[in-house]
């Protein structure tokens, strides 16, 4: 068979598995593999450096389908190209339980490097797994040593465009040069609604010209435009490549070429037919692969075999010729942390003036910084307020990546995507701070994160009215709520300095989801650790900070973070009165949900039933704690603007109020 | 005076009067007011078509200060030009109880035209402002006879410009060619971490010369060449205006100038004294307002009054001459809904197989397109899934502002603002779609419409598992708790058809805050209107939708939305086994909250304690009425894509699971 028509062929068995496959499972979106499939097509047979074999060898170019709905094509492309994935998981396209679910799912499918389908993630991802590429590469490679080198291709949508994330991770990734991301853009001209004339007229090309990037267009359909204009992308070092490739959604069918009824539908028994007579194959053939067509895209096995192969003996002479950088290249790859990792953290003594726990967390990181040499910190430009950055660290900017702290810019989305694609990149931990009220533009990285169950690091100062004369709009009051509801997000707030200490150990260690940190941005006292608990039980997630003398309280005050203080000091008044109470610091309710329940009765022992919540945030979620006797002290109403202690008196956030609520409690419960 | 000297004086004023308020606080910002005084006077002075003492002048001018940070920029110029605002409010920044608090707020401050703060809220919501005029210009204005006819100004920073939003939103304004949207740009080259060269180096006016605006780049403080940028910017008609003001933060301060200290810290009090000297203003006065400054602003309030006058006697002779408009244009400024516009809608007989509510929406809305003829809907690229589109309606595209609809495009955050920024402005009734897993993508909008406390209407559909294939990227899991713990916002989830028309009713009636509608992509039963309760009874956030035979339950079935079918299914097994249930259908949780006790007490009787939960989304919440012994049936874990039964089925979701927590839980109860 003439080279071409093998080209064709095998570029249509891709567009036939996602019909029949769609098809098959009667929904799912066929038109953009079917469009796509020219240029994936090049991307993956000429250029992709990858090891079906090995999908996890280091240093393989990673690919992002940020148009995640266009799975069918990635699928195709795995079990084609010979990775863990057989032609019966694709006849079970979007089933329970199949590996080949509506959209890629990281973790789940050997070969699918991040979660996609929230348009507009996989784009901003992918800058991160570029920057820590270029950052692990300035650090290791050495002349005639490169042991990290490697693209991050990605293809991206007219709706990934649309989405103010890509804005915001274009503009970084031009700001810092990565020369080495690559995206093709799938500029098919149509959406849901229909023509993208109805609501996206921008001109792409010149704005990711004013990004900074180099910016080429072509024919999608052209293969041989598709490999000059990614030859080209790679020539370019310094700038990030978009290459716009006009396409035809649902390429090859009859009647549904160029329609939105191509985008997210199965295209009909009936077009599905017409659409294999059009490409010149059998209609009665479902889910047919040729032979010679199969064996052509496992030339990939071979050619990843021999790269990694080369990569593995270059590495070995790395080993034998730069011990030292080997040996640390060898540890960041194991992806553990360094032995004394948290020997020298701080233990900060007991102090009633305390400090914040955001500038508690600064000194934990200026410790990290040194025993722990791949952190890489950053901010979405607040780092002096978010106390992120580890002191003398170098910073990262265009051509200097190997600086160990990012200044992200106003871009909370793009930064928290962008963490997840080093954190997913592997090699680096990588942290990045903000306010918490600005979790909320972030939210669904943060997801992207929950649902790949990987340890970013999100660290949220200005955790609640705490505050002050910022007001409302930068107060977060559901917040607390809010990311709490979110799956494997472990959310941590620390009640003083020394739970701060544990907080960072715990996300440090945590190997299968997320953390955020919650942190103060006004002083908290630092308590003693007591008999009953300590700092350290945080990884419990509560436990009993103050007890009553015997041990047998008759109110319980629930709190976390800066309300812990109040907690205490209601403590006090009611031990003053003789009314033996007891003070359990809640940092992560994940945590303590994850305890037995010898544990968690012993910390909320069922027989009391008086119990305060307190909690500078929404009470939503405190009656699983409290219980229908309980009272909850919180906010389910906006901050102010004022000095701090002003409004936790004006809203009654306050040791009185509690102490009257434990009288009006116990007097209840002892009826 | 001469006027030249007379021009900084009035200048200088707003820099001392900024300087001065911040520094009396001891924090805030006063780096952006000093380095806008330029602009913003001549903006305020020479175009801004207001009129003081009638702050709500329907054909005003909107002002929106997106970099909201720079509040007392604001607030002088409300002082001075003769709104009622006081120098003593502005004495007390950022103090409990004060109009000034630290970013403006809507409501609480006459002349803040809407909250701001978050960057690029307020950018993206003045393109809502915009886009209203222009809806309102094209449908009511005649020849000779323009009832609506003003700009849409406002100062934007860099920060609002590194945030997605301001892609979204600036897309869709060049897309919309919105020509009366002028924006001045902050160009003070500083942002927290330091120079914006640390990490924002795009090509600003190229990028939005890319989104079709018309560009300008000048000196900030060379007040002529800002009269001549905003003249020419005006003269523009097709489209959007970006002025990008070259100015120096913390302008006239001689140590502070140019520099991120300035940003958001009150100077210093020596800092204040050098930087009055600087000025030629005597150091020991403090909130000074020359005399002949004052008096030059005020003429803002003649000024103000003559235009409102003109405006006035010309709808007189608009009422004259065209009555039918003015009559329509009357009633739409009088933000009432039309008498009987809620008779026809539908009502839904009690059907087994039913409909999807997104369906029923549909329906609702195509009775309303006639009833409420200043409905305006869309959608974010999901119209055919949203079911938003009022059919018939025209759709709305640049120099076509008359439609109805408008495609937003893969932007649900600028659409949320955008929505939100229609409501500020009035005259229209917004509302919009989108997959509910996007409000993710748009909550800090929301949050800006809760703060707000406006009737922004937010539609999300595909609000569960229920959505199937498309798999965990796309089902909400926490949105539900998440939405909810927002303060203000109601989140409607109906059960039926029938809930959703209240639903809509309720939305359209609400006054003082958004609602977002929550609706299934599956097909729901349609349930009898019952002796105890009937669809209606949504307005009261809970009812008993089927009780036990004799009204005296041993378990109660709470449940909202599309769990609600498998509540009744239960309550059906249960009451064949003699087993008396009651089923409560809960779609708002905050109207039930804020009925009076004995209705809350008669739907959930304390004494019956046995209560199960049933809802597809994470269980945080409902322990608040559940109570302690309750068995909350969810998901605290993400979806699965699969056919949207088996993911129910598979999760335990399902009749039989609550029929046998019904069981456990009487026999505890019971014991």
């Amino acid at each position: 068979m003439p080279q071409s028509s093998l080209e064709q062929l095998s570029v249509d068995t891709i567009r036939t598995l996602s019909m029949d496959a769609v098809q098959k499972a009667t929904c799912g979106h066929p038109g953009m593999p079917m469009g796509m499939a020219d240029a994936a097509y090049v991307l993956w047979t000429k250029f992709l450096r990858h090891d079906p074999k090995d999908p996890k060898w280091f240093d393989r170019d990673r690919f992002v389908l940020s148009a995640g709905h266009g799975s069918m094509l990635l699928y195709s492309l795995l079990f084609l190209t010979g990775y863990n994935l057989s032609l019966d998981e694709l006849k079970q396209f979007r089933q329970w339980g199949s590996k080949t679910p509506g959209h890629p799912e990281y973790g789940l499918t050997e070969g699918v490097e991040t979660t996609t389908g929230p348009l507009g993630q996989g784009f901003a991802t992918g800058v991160g797994m570029a920057l820590a590429e270029a950052h692990l590469a300035e650090h290791f490679n050495q002349p005639d040593h490169k042991v990290v080198d490697h693209y991050t291709y990605g293809i991206v949508s007219d709706g990934d465009l649309m989405e103010g994330i890509s804005h915001e991770a274009a503009s970084l990734a031009g700001h810092l040069k990565l020369g080495k991301l690559i995206y093709l853009y799938d500029n098919n001209h149509i959406s849901i609604d229909g023509n993208t004339q109805l609501s996206f007229t921008e001109d792409v090309i010149a704005r990711f010209k004013a990004y900074g990037w180099h910016t080429q267009s072509i024919d999608g359909h052209d293969r041989k435009a598709v490999e000059e204009a990614i030859n080209e992308a790679q020539s370019v070092y310094d700038k990030p490549s978009i290459i716009a490739c006009r396409t035809h959604i649902g390429y090859g069918s009859p009647n549904k070429h160029d329609s939105a009824a191509a985008h997210g539908s199965a295209l009909g028994e009936d077009e599905v037919r017409l659409t294999k007579k059009n490409l010149g194959w059998d209609p009665d053939k479902h889910f047919y692969v040729p032979e010679e067509v199969k064996k052509h895209y496992e030339e990939a096995i071979q050619r990843g075999r021999e790269w990694n192969s080369e990569w593995k003996q270059s590495l070995a002479v790395y080993r034998d010729v730069y011990k030292e950088e080997a040996a640390e290249f060898d540890h960041v790859l194991s992806g553990k942390l360094p032995e004394g990792w948290d020997k020298d953290l701080p233990v900060f003594p007991a102090d009633a003036k305390g400090s914040a726990t955001r500038k508690a967390s600064g000194k934990v990181l200026n410790v990290l910084r040194d025993r722990i040499p791949n952190l890489i910190g950053g901010s979405a430009d607040l780092t002096p307020s978010n106390n992120t950055y580890m002191e003398g660290t170098a910073e990262v900017d265009a051509g200097k990546y190997d600086g160990r702290y990012v200044h992200y810019g106003v871009r909370e989305h793009a930064m928290s995507a962008a963490l997840n694609g080093m954190t997913l990149h592997g090699g680096v931990i990588a942290y990045g701070g903000t306010f918490m009220i600005f979790s909320d533009y972030a939210r669904p990285s943060l997801r992207i994160a929950a649902l790949c169950e990987i340890p970013t690091i999100f660290v949220y100062t200005h955790d609640s009215i705490g505050l002050g004369e910022d007001g409302p709009t930068h107060q977060p009051i559901e917040h607390l709520m809010a990311l709490r509801a979110m799956p494997h997000l472990h959310v941590v707030r620390p009640a003083d300095a020394n739970e701060t200490t544990f907080a960072w150990k715990h996300a440090l260690q945590r190997k299968n989801g997320p953390t955020a940190l919650i942190l103060t941005r006004q002083n908290l006292p630092v308590y003693e650790q007591t008999a009953n608990g300590a700092a350290a039980d945080l990884e419990k997630g509560a436990y009993i900070l103050q007890d009553a003398p015997n041990g047998d309280p008759k109110v319980i005050l629930l709190s976390t973070g800066s309300e812990v203080s109040i907690a205490m000091e209601a403590w006090q008044k009611l031990s003053d009165e003789g009314i033996p109470a007891r003070v359990v610091s809640m940092p992560c309710w994940k945590l303590f949900e994850a305890q037995d329940k010898s544990y968690r009765d012993k910390v909320l022992p069922p027989a009391v039933k008086a119990r305060i919540s307190i909690e500078a945030g929404a009470t939503l979620g405190w009656y699983k704690w409290i219980g229908e006797n309980g009272v909850a002290i919180g906010l389910d109403h906006f901050g102010a603007s004022a000095p701090y202690k002003e409004i936790y008196e004006g809203f009654g956030i306050t040791a009185e109020h509690v102490v009257e609520a434990a009288h009006q409690l116990t007097e209840v419960v002892s009826k």
